[in-house]
């Protein structure tokens, strides 16, 4: 027991977090005892209210303080296009870009065989539902482009073919500012693939 | 307004911690969302407790949850031996190692006149008045081996002279493991300078 109990216990919780080492979890924590009390209050009091007042939206599953979330309750986007993701945090990505106006629809996860994570464990079933309801003409499938996340894309395009819905799949290729020389072969066959008329 | 209000807060929070950036403060807050409350609840509390129950020791300034600190009030250890170091960190420091069975005071940084850091800013008049109470034979000046670190154990050492207490300085040379190839042109001169016969 080098350190007083109260912060060892910090480091703890630092320690617990990803990408966190014992080292910086002990910097952390001393650092913590140099903040001024209200920043360390705030803090304590942003963990809590962020773990409590967070919840799924009902609708779209994106994380929200409202429910609905403001997306899904925002009148002015267009609801004949949903933006299929794995996560939240592909929401975010997508409204930096601020080029897409229709609603999302969040899996949280991929199907992945695997780990055993079929179709019935992520949020799939809600956006046939959604499918039903709602009158839908696109369904843009913006999952991850990697083997769980193309088999989920699939997944749900063969699923919802029947139905007449649209669906699409976001582009593959050369990140713009990359470098064809260091791209690997998938992503370069796949850019060749893909490529368009000019 | 990317983000829903609880989870920005939090956000926020984590960016302000050292060597954490926007993108891994995104990663830590969507972690916490997704950990267990009662560890949710355990790491706010640890924040606020660390805080609010974390004092200097009033007799050699190290953190501590109690006053006198564990070290000063064990009386097994030799009184007679004092550690000067710079941080509370350099105390842990020396009790991983063990080997050290005196006692500690700590400084809370280093005379810098650059920074308008003299003497009475750090806990130099404490440590003089401890000199006069205590019987103490030894002073180990274990201060960084830098600038600041230099000029304080100089400073030090100087004022403490006339009492007759031994003031003694860490040595310098090369770390166990290190490599002379890649050594520093002081490191190497200090190592030299500090020969002992074998």
């Amino acid at each position: 027991m080098y350190y007083p109990e109260p912060i060892s216990k910090l480091i703890d919780s630092f320690t617990k977090l990803p990408g966190i080492g014992p080292k910086t979890a002990v910097r952390l924590a001393f650092f913590v005892l140099n903040m001024k009390e209200d920043d360390v209050m705030d803090f304590a009091k942003a963990l809590v209210n962020a773990k409590r007042e967070l919840t799924h939206c009902s609708v779209c599953g994106h994380i929200t303080d409202q429910d609905p979330c403001s997306i899904c309750q925002d009148t002015s986007r267009d609801a004949s296009i949903i933006c299929v993701v794995q996560d939240p945090k592909d929401v975010i990505a997508m409204e930096k870009m601020k080029e897409f106006h229709g609603k999302y629809h969040v899996l949280h996860g991929a199907i992945s065989p695997m780990d055993g994570i079929g179709p019935e464990d992520i949020n799939v079933p809600d956006l046939i539902n959604r499918l039903k309801d709602e009158e839908v003409k696109e369904l843009i499938l913006a999952t991850n482009p990697n083997i769980e996340g193309e088999a989920t894309a699939m997944y749900i395009s063969r699923l919802v073919k029947p139905s007449g819905v649209r669906t699409t799949r976001i582009a593959h290729g050369l990140p713009v500012g990359g470098d064809l020389e260091y791209a690997d072969e998938v992503t370069l066959s796949k850019a060749l693939e893909g490529r368009r008329d000019l």
